[in-house]
């Protein structure tokens, strides 16, 4: 898929995406889960990937499927344990990205101590756009951060809410994995989150970045 | 990475690496975890690959890492929905692969509920090789495993003990999400699984695949 990059739409074909469960505490408290003392990683498919105005599509398999709006930062250039303070050179830019979750399947799982990618491996579970604001032009870490579903209002926080940093996730990740361009780390999602169901409107937005948008359909 | 294909070298680069738990009775009993009645899946990142003869770098940040030797099977062509029928058309051949885990991280993570994809995704987690055999020329379901630290027998296994069978599992997972060219789905690991340390050497085979061979380093 492509997002629009300044004047350019580059393809954005990540090697890796990673994202980051319970990092807003108010979050925590609304799944009824403990705080963590370091982050708490999973892995998305690039295949669930889609761009802005995309469609998610509802699985067959899932009775309750959750939107969750992330601010996600797009990796510039390869490294590897990477400090805090220089973090932010390895990063390209933000954008607006959506953690959408088939909350049943991951409930379940969570359950059994068993792994959560399928509950959030679904294709069309990624959508990201609308485009990447490079690093000079945001402060990552207070930006407010929103969502609404068919117009109203779900989601609404800010980046500084979050528990680990831009830069805490970066170089906690790049010491246990080599980072690469265009790499998404998505870095977690505020309270708020809820269901979407066939016929949804979303917007998901962040404070100097834009507006995500995706519309809700049930599998055929 | 590069791996052996026929005459050839071929450059491995998945859009993803899929790896099935707890898909052999006896390695389930083993760890005493209960039965699936679907495929346990979780996401490997590409980072991790090392090709034969290559070294895993045990973390710091682990006191307990495991071999886990499994049958790799790698995606020839964009795939979705396939049926069980049409499973091995997809698929361009074979190799030997190892689940190297972090196991106290993955055990704290389990008990929690929380995602694996960090016990399972240090750099190096991934030994691959040590070439890929076509699809025509093994019978991926009864195929001898196994694994030799220093030499000596520990995990010695067939294919076809397998819960859920190559072509169950890449129908499975085509359901949910869309297979990519060179994609690797790893099958699971039989019993016999234990802990490397600095100095072992590793060999891990397959009956008509061949033996990936792999060292192991503490990181510096």
């Amino acid at each position: 898929m492509k997002i629009k990059f300044g004047c350019d739409l580059i393809e954005l074909k990540p090697t890796k995406i990673l994202a980051v469960a319970k990092n807003y505490v108010k979050h925590i408290n609304e799944l009824k889960l403990s705080m963590p003392s370091e982050p708490k990683i999973f892995l998305k498919p690039p295949s669930s990937l889609v761009g802005n105005n995309g469609v998610v599509i509802i699985p067959g398999a899932s009775k309750q499927v959750d939107y969750e709006v992330e601010l996600a930062a797009i990796i510039r250039e390869r490294c590897w344990k990477v400090s805090k303070e220089e973090a932010l050179d390895y990063v390209l830019g933000f954008t607006v990205f959506n953690d959408i979750t088939a909350r049943d399947i991951q409930a379940r799982e969570m359950k059994e101590g068993m792994p959560w990618d399928i509950a959030k491996g679904f294709n069309t579970f990624a959508p990201i756009g609308p485009e990447i604001i490079t690093v000079e032009n945001v402060d990552c870490n207070n930006l407010n951060i929103w969502l609404k579903v068919n117009g109203e209002m779900k989601q609404n926080s800010n980046t500084k809410n979050m528990i680990f940093s831009v830069e805490d996730l970066i170089s906690y990740l790049s010491n246990i994995m080599t980072l690469e361009p265009l790499d998404i780390i998505a870095t977690g999602t505020p309270e708020g989150v809820g269901s979407i169901k066939a016929g949804d409107s979303i917007e998901s937005g962040i404070e100097g970045i834009g507006i995500l948008k995706f519309k809700i359909e049930d599998e055929k």
